[in-house]
């Protein structure tokens, strides 16, 4: 079993000498390594798999936020649709669209009906759900600037209402969503990650059903359009980066499956862990940062705990 | 002259049928074009130009919140001192790091010291400054999470503590700023770029003085390191992208030389643009977001005007 470690720490130092910066970290009084149940392995139904040419992206969906663009993702998926696809829409800073590309799946001049590909009806929105009970939320322990409440879910950042009693998935960096059309109910076959500061405006208006648990940089390498013409739309379409093949690892063969591991956000090692960085003990800190918490800023432990 | 806008608007949207998308994006009632008056023109002594191999990145300077560093890296581009060396150390979602890359520059052990280059002794920080008049100040207009008052000065995203008197650039995507070691005192050579979500816990306590006006993506398609490992740095030097060349455009010809205009935050333009991105008009909002805007999601218009 290979055992990769992706923590996504971010440590918040950066030094000229690094050398002595290990010391200082390792001298700093961090939280205890979490133990083996403080991690959750990823139902390898809901881990998709997207290879480009820099490298493969896992992504972790959540069907629980969005029942039905889950189930047309995977049978996306299945049918081999996004494979030869391509990342058609990418905006620095915003984020990666990929699919299709022209026109809706739905759309009757469909340019790849012709190709003998089923069409994929529009799905009704999945902005947001019933709030789960409450032992499955772990709030984030500071208020947020666009939404009552926030917290975790299974790893997710998560916008609760709580007098509405509705929950919904924010966006943040690697965030994943199904694009949609101007109508809420028109998202069909195309979708998007985020790849930049978190475009928290468009919480509970996208669906928004996943998350980039490893990856981030080979979609940082995505070739970009401008955004300033066919908002992002590389027009060129021999410049578009493609999206090899998007599979579920579930349909990989149990000993050629990636496996992920997500810390569990409802452990103590993950409260612990929250602790740590709202009050940092390293010596680096000449001034101790408001003891105010980014749901986007706050790290989720992940790691690979197998793959081929 | 060369005319090419480089606005970075990120226009909300993410569409499947991007055709009406655009559509949908004209008939908006968006702000009018900014007058000629409205643009700043970047002083050539603060435009610094990173060349990459992925491209050339654009960094406007900040003399007046750190003159010290500012005065430091420019005489460190002057002496060449960058050209050559590396981004060694770069955090997907988090920062850049160019410089040396082993010890500080005002170590003995220095590496470079025997090539004959001088030595550069460490900087006193220059984490803030006494508060400029109000005129330079455009508030962002909404309570900030970090800091008491956030807003804009020539286009740099800046918290305030009027309390204090006190201001200081603000950590978002695209911050220019010194590395240090643990003691405040101690940037010397080695800068970062942000290059993921704000990670505002820095704000005040490294000494940031400048940020990308273009160039992102190329910073972005940078070889990471692995965060677990000696705080990010990429081990093998091989794998290092080389920083190719780093100079400032007014040693270039004048013929010659890149020239690019920022948006003046201070002016009615720009006012309206924050309006318009507080209440959006277009038919694409389901729901409209909470009109609180992130002093880092808020695009500050640049454009490139001229270049060889």
């Amino acid at each position: 079993m290979v055992m990769v470690s992706r923590k996504i720490t971010h440590w918040p130092l950066a030094l000229t000498f690094w050398a002595s910066f290990a010391l200082a970290v390792s001298a700093a009084d961090g939280p205890a390594p979490p133990p083996p149940e403080a991690w959750r392995t990823v139902d390898p139904q809901n881990l998709v798999l997207i290879d480009t040419k820099y490298g493969q992206v896992a992504v972790e969906i959540a069907p629980e936020f969005a029942p039905n663009h889950a189930a047309r993702l995977r049978a996306l998926i299945r049918a081999h649709f996004y494979d030869g696809l391509s990342f058609y829409r990418v905006i620095d800073g915003f984020v990666a669209q990929g699919g299709i590309g022209e026109g809706t799946a739905s759309t009757k001049d469909h340019p790849l009906e012709a190709k003998g590909l089923t069409r994929w009806p529009p799905l009704k929105a999945e902005f947001d759900r019933a709030s789960a009970p409450a032992p499955a939320f772990t709030p984030l322990g500071n208020a947020d600037p666009m939404a009552p409440e926030v917290g975790f879910e299974d790893g997710f950042p998560v916008a609760r209402d709580p007098a509405a009693g509705r929950e919904w998935l924010i966006h943040c960096p690697g965030t994943f969503a199904f694009a949609r059309d101007n109508d809420p109910d028109t998202a069909a076959t195309e979708f998007y990650i985020v790849i930049g500061q978190s475009p928290r405006r468009l919480d509970r208006d996208l669906t928004a059903f996943g998350r980039v648990l490893s990856g981030m940089q080979y979609l940082q390498k995505l070739e970009r359009g401008d955004p300033d013409v066919d908002s992002g739309v590389i027009a060129d379409a021999s410049k578009r980066d493609p999206i090899i093949r998007m599979h579920l690892a579930s349909d990989e063969p149990v000993t050629e499956r990636e496996t992920f591991q997500v810390l569990r956000t409802e452990s103590k090692s993950f409260a612990d862990a929250l602790e740590a960085r709202r009050h940092p003990t390293s010596p680096f800190y000449f001034r101790k940062p408001p003891p105010v918490l980014d749901i986007c800023g706050v790290p989720v432990q992940v790691r690979r705990v197998s793959g081929p």
